[in-house]
């Protein structure tokens, strides 16, 4: 029997109680152990619930309990969290958790400590939800090396574009209609303006490239400057526009990473991850193309990974499992040396103006929208493309970067 | 230092011996010890080839050979390749294999080996290539039921399904153009006559269900059949024929599985998987859809995925990880018992006959085939539409089944 803790009775952790109910039997077999949850945490009373049974007000419950030797952190945000995890790994417990905000911060302090302990600190769930993309990075793709990750790795933002790409609506009325549906919060500004975005890739290209990037050094883009009309100059090009998180090794210590709207292409499998759905593509250097697609939240997607790694915990409790995260920084380009291709409305100005400037583009046009048009310049670094975009005279309605 | 040993020194051989060469660094770091090849087992020799130095042609020496750690079986084929690994095992040394005909055959007598050893026998290029699938099964869905897979398993079936649909080029010049391309072999059948994807199938449904499922007992159907025609009518109802390998947990003990082309429509995640591409679908009781895409075969790709198989043997030298594999048999369902829904080509009768026998039908017609409609049928057991479609005379120009 291997006695687990949950701290935090919210959506996920009542998930991850609910899948641990459920399939306990096939559960079990692959932990090869039973697994049972002893303590439940939280500030809150549940009457009714049988969870009142193991509910406890007070972690010093858990922590001094020698039983548990898995912690599930569930609560989200910083703190009360990271004192709880740190406390919980320096008692030598494992602790799954599901916390992107506590992985993308603390994750190389965590990571360390488990290291030391020979335990072990997962958290499947903090990006991509239910896919399991971190045990893939982890485990899986060990032969090679990664050189491009690609995530749309936000639901709310994904649903909303894609909302506004088929029925050509508005921002904000979209934004209504998401936080009607629940799929948007109150506020949603992680959201849409990408810092859920960047944590996540900000982690993921940890993993990836065995080099802790912090996220604040990612630079972020959102999605609230995108407009119907941008999306009807993707769709005339056969493309659509998504928010994407992605990260490159460009030479073996040469890396950079961002967060904003690209238009992509039909030939990318990212092109057709609609809704909430999230996805991560993965290129590696023999491997080739991947991708990764599901449920990017959800009470039970996201229970289901983080009840994935406590069998994980469960079946190497004295074993760090960890390979290729470290705590050295992961330095990024300066982005005006990366190169891209950039799509670009303007308004009063001829083609030729344009060409003059910047070189040989390709034009569209849409009927609906005189007096201006666009254009997708052909390969230059973005500091490139700010040099000449200065000399547009401010013509520019909006740019947005090209998938390649 | 962990030696292993290579036998058979063709494609995915030479791919292995590139990918550790390429990749030993990184590798090595992610196995926690150096990975040495120690020996490559032809029976050729190849003059002026580095492996010349580590080429042997008699098996024996490897197997006397204690410092020889773990097997790498890409030989392909049933014989000598299942007496090779098994004497491996049976030696205590792990093995990873490529070799989809033989976990098909005989996984559940060299799994059982390998359980009996603690040491491991992994098999994840044997399904999708480069794509993770296996260890996925195995180490991350553990929290769920699993209770549908459904892929695209065979490249060249895929090639070319996406060759007739984008060109409306019929069967027999698509397929020239695949083998002059190198995606079909000069014998195509195990591809386009669904073998190749029934044994891939039958390895991911026993990992998934932890029942044995023998591909002998898939019905299997290839895509010999399918016309331009037929494509025509899935583009008019926004869908595309592909070939499936699927199955399906109906209830606590009741499965069915079945190779076959489907109509698909676009809201499927594998609608859009094209070209050589591969990708599984999975449906969990908790985690929702997901879906692995990737190269199904390839070189690198496949060598990709045998080099992390050995790198996780290294890591559990003498531990067995397969936790999900059980001998037990699973029974499938007679195929007469499943509800699926039906597209059906008829000529020389009107909608009306149809619907006096089918029911109310979608109706779907083509302008350059006068003569003729096509119909999607509602819901029905396959043993319903068989005794339906005989009463409608002979008229049936073909079915193929729809996914749902």
């Amino acid at each position: 029997m291997i006695n687990i803790a949950v701290l935090g009775y919210g959506t996920v952790g009542s998930g991850v109680v609910e899948v641990i109910n459920t399939n306990h039997r096939s559960i079990n077999k692959r932990a090869g152990d039973e697994i049972r949850i002893k303590y439940v945490l939280d500030l809150r009373d549940f009457p009714g619930d049988p969870v009142q049974e193991v509910l406890v007000h007070d972690y010093e419950v858990i922590l001094n309990d020698p039983e548990v030797a898995i912690v599930v952190e569930v609560m989200g945000g910083i703190e009360p969290a990271h004192t709880f995890v740190k406390r919980a790994l320096l008692a030598g417990k494992s602790v799954a958790t599901s916390n992107k905000a506590l992985v993308a911060k603390y994750g190389s302090e965590l990571m360390e400590i488990a290291r030391e302990k020979d335990i072990n600190f997962l958290f499947e769930a903090s990006c991509g939800g239910g896919i399991p993309i971190i045990r893939a990075l982890n485990s899986s793709l060990t032969a090679d090396e990664i050189d491009e990750i690609t995530g749309i790795l936000n639901g709310t933002a994904n649903y909303m574009l894609y909302k506004m790409s088929m029925e050509g609506s508005d921002f904000d009325s979209v934004l209504k209609e998401a936080q009607a549906k629940g799929y948007a919060e109150a506020d949603p500004t992680a959201d849409v303006e990408g810092a859920d975005a960047s944590r996540k890739i900000a982690i993921l290209s940890s993993l990836a490239y065995g080099k802790f990037l912090d996220y604040e050094e990612i630079y972020t883009e959102g999605i609230t400057k995108i407009t119907p009309e941008d999306m009807a100059y993707a769709k005339e090009l056969g493309m659509t526009i998504k928010l994407l998180a992605t990260s490159r090794k460009v030479d073996s210590d040469s890396f950079y990473a961002l967060v904003a709207p690209f238009l992509l292409g039909q030939n990318s499998p990212l092109f057709s991850v609609n809704d909430v759905f999230n996805a991560v593509f993965i290129h590696g250097n023999v491997l080739g193309d991947a991708m990764f697609y599901g449920s990017g939240a959800g009470k039970l997607p996201t229970a289901s990974a983080v009840v994935a790694d406590v069998v994980d915990e469960a079946k190497h409790l004295h074993r760090n499992i960890m390979t290729n995260w470290s705590s050295r920084a992961l330095k990024l380009m300066d982005l005006d040396q990366v190169n891209g291709r950039f799509f670009v409305r303007v308004k009063g100005m001829t083609v030729s103006e344009v060409q003059n400037i910047m070189g040989p583009v390709q034009i569209v046009n849409l009927k609906n929208l005189p007096g201006e048009f666009a254009f997708i310049a052909a390969g230059m670094t973005q500091g490139e493309y700010r040099e000449k975009a200065g000399k547009l005279n401010g013509s520019v309605i909006t740019m947005i970067r090209v998938k390649d």
